[in-house]
């Protein structure tokens, strides 16, 4: 198994940006999106299908899962199938290249396999309101509960198929408040860690 | 004021260890049990007094002050005495040296007040076992019930003064996990982040 990066991070926090500046100052590859098309080609399943239900639960889909009983519940099915396949993938990964892992349960899919460096990146609330609209852009829904939402979806994904809490920090090995430290200065931190 | 860095740390994980070598690296004093020795002159209270109530609460001090009503009960004036008698302490090392202060909510009293650079040192529970066995030697007590009752008193001092959550990474600039990173690497990553 190769050297990876995991990066956690809180929606609006940077952790993307700063994964791709880490991997172009280090010179290794990024799975972002690419990790996602990835995934898609390998279960069949649509590219946006993967991207919602690759790191987010909604309430209602963990409601659902608590009455479907077994293997009645074919929504449950295919998105336990696309954790399988998420998990092989992402293993496959690690085998084959050094690379930085954006979400995803990356840290705990690699956990005892492989020799990662395990990242959390998170901001103030305030910090990545800031930063959605001027990244995103204003949209019909407050920013403050698209984020809030957002967090919520990727924290009972994490909770439910890790069986631990999303955002603790003894889940990593550093967790950075990028909205404090600035993006350059997170990087350089990964890279000298790395 | 003063630049200062705070150092919140779970028991056992080495936080004012590396508080320790940070001062020696950078050349500026750490109040740690200076803090105390200073505390209990300003209060007139025991030192003893000072250490175990200047970030320790337990659950019977907590119904103790829900059923104290208002200044009825001795015990709590006196705690929130050294509350404030704390506060004034930290606020004043603040005004007059740059320097280093371990535990002590610090992190929450210079919060907009000095220019503070806030620091969480955790590791896992089988890594501060592993320390406070070697440091502190064993007791009657078991290790892991020693670590988890002293979490839980600092968390409950921390969340009821401040009224946010301790450790959670959103209080602080960065979090360290000692275990992993080694003490020297998280000296120089605070070193260069002052």
């Amino acid at each position: 198994m190769n050297r990876i990066i995991t990066i956690g991070r809180e929606f609006g926090s940077g952790g993307r940006t700063i994964a791709k500046m880490t991997g172009e100052k280090l010179g290794i590859k990024v799975y972002d999106n690419e990790l996602l098309i990835k995934i898609a080609k390998e279960s069949g399943l649509a590219q946006a299908y993967v991207a919602e239900k690759s790191e987010n639960l909604t309430l209602s889909d963990l409601i659902g899962r608590s009455l479907s009983g077994f293997g009645t519940y074919n929504q449950v099915l295919v998105e336990d199938n696309l954790w399988k396949m998420q998990s092989e993938v992402i293993l496959d990964l690690a085998k084959k290249e050094t690379c930085i892992i954006v979400g995803r349960c990356a840290d705990y899919i690699l956990k005892d396999k492989a020799d990662c460096l395990k990242i959390f990146v998170y901001a103030s609330l305030e910090e990545r309101i800031n930063r959605i609209v001027s990244v995103y852009g204003e949209s019909d829904v407050a920013p403050e509960k698209r984020l809030k939402d957002k967090d919520k979806r990727r924290s009972l994904f994490y909770n439910y198929f890790t069986d631990m809490k999303w955002g603790d920090p003894h889940n990593y090995d550093i967790c950075l408040n990028s909205g404090i430290l600035g993006f350059e200065k997170c990087v350089d931190i990964i890279s000298s860690l790395y």
